[in-house]
C-alpha cells in the first residue's frame, strides 16, 4: 500500500477492482502517446520528431481523417439546431443550396422531437423508432415493431444496457469472438462476468465456425459458468470478415438449442466490399418460417441487433447515434407492456431494459435524428438524391481502394500476412517478429506486438493498435489498422519502418 | 418460476437482480401513463379524457414545455452542423440575422473539434475543457486545470463514471440526501453498493445539517459499511434548497476528517431565486487557504463537482452535455499522468477514470460545444449580447414568477404545505391525506402518494412524481412538480383536483 492510502478516500489500491481489470486498448497508452505527439506538432515543439503529422489509424473515426460528412444530413441538422432558419425558406433554397426535401425532413423531425434540446422518451422518439422499423422491414423483408427498437448513444451504449441486464452474477458467461472489439471484454470485466472466448479462423478469412463456439460453450459449462449469450460481430471488428449466410443460421440454431441470447453487432453493415450483408434478423425470420421450425423450436430465440451512425459511409461517430432491435425477449425484460391493475385501470409496466436506460434519461436527440436520416436517406427522385448518392459512392470507393492498397502493401512486407479486406474499416495483419525483437520487448516489460506498434508510432506517427488489445491465438501477433486515412504516403511510412525494424532485430 | 423459464435465456427471474432492484420513478409508471394519454390526445382518441393536454411536470425538460432555446447557442450549433454555411457569411449576416460573434464562435469550436461528427478525446475536446476551466476560475476566483475537467453526456453520465470507480464492493457506502434525485440510489443499486441515507430538514427549508450526516455515517460504519463518499445536491433536487456557505464548509471539514469523496451535484447553479450560488470548489479553496489548514489537513479533500447544459436557463437537456471537475484525487485515479518507462521514453499512463469513460468513446460532440457556450456566453459589448441577455433574463423571471405562483397555490390547498422556492426547478410540497385515501391506496396495492399522483394525472393530465420516488421521512407524503409549464391554468387544474380528492376521501 502506498502512503497515499492514509491521505485520501480513493487510491489505486481500493477503487473498484473491476474498473482496474477492464482493458480498452483502442484508447490506451499508444493512443494517448499519439495525442501527445499531435499536440507537440501543433505547438511547433515537435521539430525533432521523424514525421510531420500523426495518423490516428487506431480508431474508426472517419471525419477526424477528413472524410466529409453527407451534405443532406448536415443541412437537415443545421435546421434542427436552429429552427428559426425555417422562417427563411427562400434564402435557404435560393442562396444556400438547400433543397426542398431538406426543409421537409427538418420539419418532420421537429414534429417528432419538438426540440433537439428537449429530452425524448428514454427509448428514443417514437417517430424515429418508426423510421428504424421501416428500414429493418425493407432491408429484411419481414415486419419490425417500433416498440422493439431502442435508440442509443452509439452501439456501445446499447451493448452496455444489454450486458447490464444479462449479467446476473460472477458465474454469468458471454461468448465473445477472439479477436474482438474490446468493448465486450471491457464491459464484462466491469460487470464482473465472464468473457467466454471462441476463436475465429484466420486461415479461412477469419470465418466463424459454430463448432468452435460449441466447444468453447461446453468447456465453460463444464467449469460451472452459466453461459447466456453469444456475441457476433458482423462484419467483423477487428477482422473485417463477413459471415456466410449458413454460419448465421448455424449460430441461431445453436442459440435455440442452448438458450443463448444472440447479440449481433452489425454496425458495419454498410461497410461491405465483397458480396452482400445479410442480417441476423432476416436469418432468424427465415428459420422461423422454414420447415425446420414445425415444432416452434426457433420461436423464442432472443436476438438483439445493433446498428450505429458512427461507421458505414456516414461516419457520424461524434453524434453518438445508434439503435438496437430486441426480438424474442420476454416482455418483462424488453418491452413496456400493458397491464390492468386492480382498479381495472390499464397501466403500462416498465420493462427492465426500459428502466435501465431511463436512468440516463435519453440518447442525444440530434444523434437520434442522424439515425433517422441514416435509415431513411434521400431516394431516387428526391431533390437531394444525386448529391447524396455521389457522396456515398465516393466514400465507398475511397474505402475500398485504400483497403486494397493497404492490403497489397502488407502482403509485400517481410513476415506479414493479411486476409483480404471484406468489410468494416480495418485490416488485421499477422506479423512474425524476429526472436531478438521479442527479447527486446520483454526487456522493456512489453508484449511483442505492443513493442512493435510503439516503435511504429515513434518512427512514423502512425498509431495502430496491437493485436493483444483484441485477443489473439497464443503465439500469434497482429495489429489493427483502419484504412480511413487519405492518401498512400502513410502506407509507405509503415513499410519503410517495418523494413528498418526487421533489419534492426534480425 | 414462470413457464417462460423453459423457453428463453432471460426471464424476469434470472436477469441481473441489481437492475431489478434499481428504482427510477421520474420516468416510471406515471410518466409512461402520461405519455399514453398524450398519444391518445394526439390521435384524437382521448375525447373521453377530462383534460385536453398533458402537462409533464415530472421531469425538468424545459424545451418540452415551450421554453425557447437561446438563439446564440442554436445559431452557432447550426454552423457546427453545417460548416458549409460559413462560406456564405454575407447571407448569414445580411439575410438571416447571424452576428459576427456567432460566426467567430463557430470557427473557434470547429478548430477545437474539427468536426462534430468526429470522436473527440474521451475526456472531451481540450479546447472546450480549457473554456470550462476558465469559467470555473472566473466563478470561484481560484485557478482550475483543464486536465481535471471531464466532459460528459449530461451530469448523469458523470455520476455513473464516478460511482463506478468509487464502488468497490457490496460494503461500499455513499451518503445520499433524502429526499434525493433518484439517479443516486438507482446507480448505487446497479453497482450493488449501499446508499447511506441522511435526512434533509424540511422544517428549515430543507437545509443540510452536517450533524445529521455524521449520525448517518457513524451508524453505517457501525454496521460495517465502508462509507467513501457523500453526495450533496446544491441547489437541491427535489427540494430546491440552496446550501448556506457555512454548511458547505462543514461538509468539507467532515469529508477531510472522515476521508470522504465529496460529490457536489451543482447542475442547478444558475437556477437560484434567493441569494447567490456558492460552489463547493470555492469553499474548498477558501478552506485550504485559511488558518485552519496550517497542518494541511484539507489539502487532500477529494471533490468532484458536476454541472450540466440540461438545466439552468438554457435547458438543453436533449443535447446531453455536462462536465465534472475532479480535484484532490490521486493521479492514478483521476488524471492521465506522465511517466518515464524503462527505455526512458516519456509515457502517459491512463488513469482509471479516463479508461472507464474511454470504453464509451466520447461524449456527444455537439453537446460538448453547447457546454462551451454555456460556460462562455456572449458578454457585454459582444454583438449577440443584447438578445442573449434578454432571453436569459426572460427565462429567469418566468421561472421565478411561476415558482411563486405555484407556491402560493400550494399554500392555499388544504393539508398541503410547501417550503418557499429557493432554487432548481422544483417544488416539493408535503401533503396530508385523509385516512380513507390511505386505505384506498392500500387496497389498490399502491403507496398513498403514488395513489394521489395517479389520481391527479387521471383527473388533470398533470404528471408529477410521488415523494416516495425520492425518499421521504417515514410517515410523511410529498410530490415533486417542476414549475416549467407556461401559464397558470394547469395550476388551477391541480387545486380543483385536490379539493375534489379531499372531499371524496374526507
Amino acid at each position: 500500500m502506498s502512503t497515499t492510502t492514509t491521505l485520501r478516500a480513493l487510491t489505486i489500491d481500493n477503487i473498484n477492482p473491476h474498473v482496474k481489470e477492464a482493458k480498452y486498448a483502442v484508447r490506451g497508452e499508444l493512443a494517448i502517446k499519439s495525442e501527445e505527439y499531435r499536440s507537440q506538432l501543433q505547438k511547433g515543439d515537435g521539430k525533432d520528431l521523424p514525421f510531420d503529422a500523426v495518423i490516428s489509424a487506431n480508431i474508426g473515426n472517419p471525419q477526424q481523417l477528413d472524410q466529409k460528412p453527407i451534405t443532406f444530413f448536415r443541412q437537415v441538422a443545421s435546421l434542427l439546431e436552429n429552427p428559426l432558419l425555417l422562417e427563411h425558406e427562400d434564402v435557404l433554397i435560393d442562396k444556400l443550396g438547400y433543397k426542398s426535401d431538406v426543409v421537409a425532413r427538418a420539419k418532420k423531425l421537429l414534429k417528432d422531437v419538438k426540440s433537439v434540446g428537449a429530452y425524448s422518451q428514454s427509448q428514443g422518439a417514437p417517430g424515429i423508432r418508426e423510421s428504424v422499423a421501416k428500414f429493418i422491414e425493407k432491408r429484411d423483408g419481414y415486419p419490425a415493431d417500433p416498440k422493439s427498437v431502442y435508440l442509443c448513444a452509439g452501439a456501445s451504449s446499447g451493448v452496455n444496457a444489454l450486458m447490464n441486464v444479462i449479467c446476473a452474477s460472477p458465474k454469468t458467461g458471454v461468448l465473445v469472438p477472439i479477436p474482438q472489439y474490446p468493448l465486450y471484454t471491457a464491459t464484462l470485466s466491469l460487470l464482473n462476468a465472464k468473457a467466454v472466448p471462441y476463436y475465429l479462423n484466420e486461415e479461412s478469412a477469419w470465418s466463424t465456425d459454430v463448432g468452435g463456439i460449441k466447444t468453447a460453450l461446453k468447456k465453460a459449462q463444464d467449469e460451472g459458468i452459466d453461459v447466456r449469450a453469444v456475441v457476433i460481430i458482423n462484419p467483423g471488428n477487428p477482422t473485417g470478415a463477413c459471415l456466410e449466410a449458413e454460419d448465421i443460421t448455424s449460430v441461431l440454431k445453436l442459440a435455440a438449442e442452448e438458450k443463448l441470447v444472440v447479440l449481433a453487432d452489425e454496425v458495419y453493415q454498410m461497410n461491405v466490399y465483397k458480396g452482400k450483408f445479410s442480417s441476423f434478423k432476416k436469418a432468424l425470420r427465415d428459420l422461423q418460417k422454414s420447415d425446420e421450425n414445425k415444432d416452434g423450436k426457433f420461436d423464442n430465440v432472443e436476438l438483439a441487433s445493433m446498428h450505429s451512425t458512427s461507421k458505414g459511409l456516414i461516419g457520424e461517430c461524434g453524434h453518438r447515434g445508434g439503435y438496437y432491435e430486441m426480438v424474442g425477449f420476454d416482455e418483462e425484460v424488453s418491452l413496456a407492456i400493458m397491464l390492468e391493475d386492480r382498479a381495472n385501470t390499464v397501466m403500462k409496466v416498465v420493462s427492465q431494459v426500459y428502466k435501465f436506460v431511463s436512468i440516463m434519461l435519453c440518447p442525444p436527440v440530434i444523434g437520434q435524428c442522424i439515425v433517422e436520416m441514416m435509415v431513411n436517406p434521400p431516394v431516387e427522385g428526391d431533390p437531394s438524391y444525386e448529391l447524396f448518392n455521389q457522396e456515398y459512392e465516393r466514400t465507398h470507393k475511397g474505402l475500398q481502394d485504400r483497403a486494397n492498397a493497404l492490403h497489397k502493401a502488407f502482403e509485400e512486407m517481410e513476415g506479414v500476412s493479411c486476409q483480404p479486406p471484406q468489410g468494416a474499416m480495418y485490416l488485421f495483419p499477422t506479423i512474425t517478429l524476429p526472436e531478438k525483437a521479442i527479447k527486446a520487448a520483454e526487456k522493456e516489460g512489453k508484449k511483442p506486438d505492443e513493442f512493435y506498434c510503439l516503435r511504429m508510432l515513434d518512427a512514423t506517427g502512425v498509431c495502430v493498435v496491437a493485436g493483444s488489445g483484441f485477443g489473439q491465438k497464443e503465439g500469434t501477433l497482429h495489429f489493427r489498422t483502419t484504412f480511413l486515412a487519405p492518401g498512400v504516403e502513410w502506407v509507405s511510412r509503415i513499410t519503410d519502418f517495418h523494413k528498418k525494424f526487421m533489419d534492426e532485430f534480425r
